[in-house]
């Protein structure tokens, strides 16, 4: 086989057929058998692509899950109208490395409205848990169904979602799931919008303005190295965002992370980033679509 | 080895080391690899060891856990004086065919307080989820952790708690998890009297007085017979435990199973059971000590 040659996902709709695939695996790989998982709602982009190579070096297997999951859409979001296209998915996943695709009906991964729910408290009040209510008890469910399924040695989320790697990530310490939850870079289109299956909504209008996000994160550092507390923060970023037009602000937070909670008012946020990481997060409509991004701050040195 | 050799048990107290143990049975056992699993909070009686006979005869490896869940445990109730008898419990599940006991600390179970709750509503608000507040908050999620632990092939409870079997059955299903739950018969003294590690707190009196309990369940498929509805069937039985000066009922019951749902008002039970399966349950003190017992009635041919 030369190099550039691309073998073709399989593609797996069934449980059963699922754990069948991986149990082979596991039996014919022995003790050096690992299991990556990279749990999508599909319209694959590069930003996915780098979670699925990443597993693919990382992990003899690599499972993509392809699911657009009701469950973690309010009444009034876009689960209808999500962008789907399966053969596009299946072209990007094999080309990053994916073996398996597991692309489930809605009936076979909830047979029965579900009477369990899996709820992350104190981290999921803020930020897209405050507004989208029940976004993250859909992600909990959907999230411990496809660990349960696949049980992956380890599995890959983007941190454009920060909010949902801080959810999964204590779910499954909390929960003692054998399993190492992956937090890989936010990818970014080059310029500068962080990428999301979201963004084929935005007119050409939209898609300049919303670069305001990026431009703006990017400030963050150094502002923060002035010494100002995280009011003075959010108010310098939703100033500039605001002097887009077509800008409609959701949130605009700073966050010790990975719990998300607010830091003493007026502390120096550069004092604080001794003790936590420092999660500032914006989301904001552009028209009807509406973006997050982020910028995550560690100490260094 | 003799046939009635006993060989102890291994004693494991940590996450790790446990996981470590059952990985390396699954590689030497190959593809006919099969754990079973037995919960339990320890003070063993004969009703433990026969969901640990059950699972030696099952699986290749058999794991009991020992553990105390404070966590199930309500702010007035008994986790502090709890009976506990480590070498006694080594001895029951040596003998009943155990191969680890897995007797962690809570702080190996719970390092931090969990922000994660594994909730089955619907199921949960009657019999003991109504009089215990958070108790099955508590269950979900140590028998998440357990189960994530030790990802057995099978899981047995025994049916003295039929709302806990109904409740973790529930969770496995709509989570996916990998396991079968397997329910096991009530155990009883030759009395009658269901065993239960708290049976050590009753005086001869209250002892010799909990008896009704089983006494007036053995006479439910009589009168359920009798075409009668479950306010009538649980006045008789409510009538007969009363009989007793030292009961104090908390609660009494007739509900469809696994649903826990109650029957239509006025419907003859003996035409529901056509439909669902019926469980009978009562939850009683005698003196301080709360005491459950139940039947489930099926369909025959």
């Amino acid at each position: 086989m030369s190099t550039t040659a691309v073998t073709t996902a399989r593609i797996v709709r069934s449980i059963t057929e699922l754990r069948e695939h991986i149990r082979q695996y596991r039996l014919q790989a022995g003790p050096s058998a690992a299991v990556g998982l990279v749990p999508t709602m599909g319209f694959l982009h590069a930003g996915h692509a780098s979670l699925i190579r990443r597993s693919a070096e990382e992990n003899g297997l690599t499972v993509v899950s392809v699911f657009v999951n009701p469950l973690q859409f309010g009444p009034n979001e876009d689960f209808e109208c999500y962008p789907r296209d399966e053969a596009r998915d299946v072209a990007i996943a094999s080309e990053a490395g994916a073996n398996v695709l597991f692309m489930p009906e809605v009936t076979e991964m909830y047979p029965n409205p579900p009477k369990t729910s899996v709820i992350v408290s104190g981290i999921t009040e803020r930020l897209c848990g405050a507004s989208r209510p029940g976004h993250f008890d859909g992600v909990g469910i959907v999230v411990s169904k496809l660990l349960n399924i696949v049980q992956p040695n380890r599995a890959y989320f983007g941190m454009k979602d920060a909010q949902q790697v801080a959810v999964i990530t204590r779910m499954a310490s909390d929960l003692s799931m054998p399993v190492d939850i992956v937090p890989c870079p936010i990818v970014r289109d080059s310029d500068g919008l962080a990428l999301s299956s979201r963004n084929v909504y935005l007119s050409a209008d939209e898609r300049s303005q919303a670069l305001i996000l990026s431009q703006t994160l990017k400030l963050v550092p150094s502002w923060v190295e002035e010494g100002i507390a995280a009011a003075e923060l959010t108010r310098r970023i939703r100033e500039r965002i605001q002097s887009q037009p077509l800008s409609d602000i959701d949130y605009v937070e700073a966050l010790e992370y990975p719990d998300l909670t607010p830091p003493a008012a007026g502390a120096s946020l550069r004092t604080l980033l001794h003790q936590h990481p420092l999660l500032v997060a914006v989301a904001v409509r552009f028209g009807k679509t509406r973006l997050i991004d982020n910028i995550l701050l560690t100490q260094k040195g």
